[in-house]
């Protein structure tokens, strides 16, 4: 794909606005605008990063045998009255009426709903358990919008919910989550930390945060550097239960949250199945977040450098930049056109710097946007018959004879 | 994947709220359910029919060279009223005020939005031309939200805009636009009609209509049989302006329409840019439209028969449903996993009914569904180790040895 056409707007100086270093970046690299404050386009490159992370997280959800569907962010007042959190939320709901009078809210978050359509939709214990979820665009009137992505009036949340018989299928479908979270995390290159935590406003009896550290953190939790046990930082010893060192308090950003249930919403709504004898029981269930469009910012945040961004293999916009370092002279574009091509068969889609920029502009973009591999092509590469491969992370580069470029470029691929 | 993981609510009995084919489809065939007039959730196997739409739109659109991004829904209403447009949009927008007084609204469509962005971002001539699409979710405050996904408060729309130095660019990426939507809707299963059209409130001076027939359609288009043109009918002659024929008035449902928009926005919200000799100049826009989620009930309205939905190959939920007829029977189980096994092996995705419900009603749900082919094992076929192949279209089948089930199965889907 041609930069001239991607859409890519990088900035040389560093916006004011911007509070923290992912976000900074995600505006300098050209991922993401501010329409106002809480609310963001997501930029081309910014939404193939979204995408990339969405991709993982449909991969894995699907693995545990939950299915995907699309709830309405439009919702009927009335179904938040009858658990009585239109009230617990308060001014953190977006509330209106539509011309005919309708009392309306934009979801911010959807357990009410889909137990409504679970409840209207389930006939026998037979489809239990039953495991949904989605990813979409959740609104909350937030008091002060904050750090680019992390904290916004409008983003995209992976909301999950399961629906069992009893208790013992809740624990089953918890801990199926459990180990999903861990590899949905690690595979978008987060170290996370993860902690039993305070149920809230979901209600239920048990809950734990996954957390990622970040200097700009608003939640604080101790932190055993020795066998990497966190917890809640709420007074008490700050010695490790399970090894009884000092821990230490690090400031986190929640990216994931998931909760025991219950009966709460059940209850409430009345969601009730027949179970083999017959008699009507309330669905047990829980619920599983994951704050998507906040992850890009955590991500960028543990992986950075002075010169830019870092992308992790599996959400990195593009594997690959392709720089001719002069599109004005033919043999670089003849040598660039064909690699590009080499590639496009080969699957690898890759991001072609097609700007008639000089070679020191070209490279700062390249290292700022994060790709984590660029092939370099310039006079001399021609002279020699040769490609240079360099590996954004660690700056490492190689000249690569043109014949064997595409092995080559392979073999790095597979060992980022 | 498993039916009774998937979470397909087919109904018996046509719900009485359905006022069309497609729509008492939709709901008895367990793809949507209306959490409210105009809001509906799209359960799994309605989601699954949407995202193929979604990467017909993709392909086509990024064939043309445009790029994809997301812009928010929550719009600052400051920048609708730059363009008198909060008031010629009137009641259809949702408005209201968030907890610190921001007059905001949700977005029934983005000119303002993408033009504020572009000038922003925009810094030479030879960022153009620039197309820009997204696929996002839209608001409008229906008066009377009707046939299900057809006219909805909340609805999923492709839009696309482009912006260029001239008239001449707008004309090339207009008709780029007319003949990538031809395609959209060919793929899609769709006859189309395409109509010259008034812009209305979009502006402008050239706008294309593209329509398909159907009853329940509130358009009224002149077509003519003959040589297939078709024009808004309104009044004056009934004769064909190409052939002098007569020509007959069709009920037909909008489900993408183009426009040349010229200044309007870039003049409103100063989109300039600065040209070849460094003089400031309006941008020149387009903008593009398909209604997505309509699409699902246009698609079915033109698709069906008595028996249920007949999806077309590119868009079906599923390519193949795999019916074991009695999930009591290892022999037959066995049969089936087997097979299952190979088609997954191959890329095959297949939706296996493991319900363990009589032969009666997994044939009338696999028609009703309407997957385009089925695999039925029962008694019969094991014992003359064959498959039964059924083309749901128009109703053939052919009994086939085991050991060929794979090879006729793909020159089937090849041929479907």
């Amino acid at each position: 794909m041609n930069w001239s056409k991607v859409f890519i707007p990088t900035l040389k100086e560093t916006p004011k606005e911007a509070e923290s270093t992912g976000h900074q970046l995600l505006l300098r690299a050209g991922f993401v605008r501010m329409l106002m404050a809480g609310a963001y386009t997501y930029l081309p490159m910014g939404l193939r990063v979204l995408e990339n992370i969405q991709g993982i997280i449909r991969q894995e959800m699907n693995a545990t045998g939950a299915s995907e569907l699309l709830l309405p962010a439009l919702h009927p007042l009335e179904l938040w009255q009858k658990t009585g959190r239109d009230k617990d939320l308060g001014e953190v709901m977006f509330k209106f009426k539509d011309r005919r009078g309708r009392e309306l809210s934009l979801g911010p978050t959807h357990e009410e709903i889909i137990t409504d359509l679970v409840k209207n939709n389930l006939s026998s214990y037979r489809q239990l358990p039953l495991v949904l979820y989605q990813i979409q665009t959740k609104f909350r009137d937030e008091i002060r919008p904050r750090f680019g992505l992390i904290r916004c009036c409008e983003f995209i949340m992976k909301d999950a919910y399961s629906f069992d018989e009893d208790e013992a299928g809740l624990d089953k479908n918890y801990q199926l989550m459990f180990e999903a979270y861990k590899r949905i995390f690690a595979r978008c290159g987060l170290k996370v930390l993860i902690t039993e935590a305070d149920s809230g406003v979901m209600g239920g009896k048990v809950s734990h945060e996954f957390m990622v550290e970040a200097p700009l953190g608003e939640d604080v939790v101790c932190f055993c550097p020795q066998c990497k046990t966190a917890k809640a930082a709420k007074g008490g010893s700050s010695l490790c239960f399970t090894c009884n060192t000092e821990m230490r308090q690090v400031n986190t950003i929640e990216i994931g949250h998931i909760f025991k249930l219950g009966t709460k919403y059940s209850q409430a709504l009345e969601a009730v199945f027949p179970d083999k004898s017959g008699q009507l029981k309330p669905l047990i269930m829980g619920c599983y977040g994951i704050g998507v469009s906040r992850l890009v910012s955590a991500i960028i945040e543990q992986n950075n450098d002075a010169d830019g961004i870092l992308w992790p293999k599996e959400v990195a916009p593009f594997q690959i930049i392709l720089l001719p370092l002069d599109v004005t002279n033919p043999e670089i574009m003849e040598a660039a056109n064909s690699l590009y091509r080499q590639l496009a068969e080969n699957g690898i889609e890759v991001l072609f710097d097609d700007r008639n920029e000089r070679a020191g502009v070209k490279f700062k973009d390249a290292d700022l946007i994060g790709v984590p591999l660029s092939i370099v092509i310039g006079k001399k590469s021609i002279e020699e018959k040769s490609i240079e491969l360099r590996v954004r992370k660690d700056k490492s580069s190689q000249l690569v004879p043109q014949a064997q470029a595409l092995n080559m470029v392979k073999n790095l691929l597979a060992n980022l």
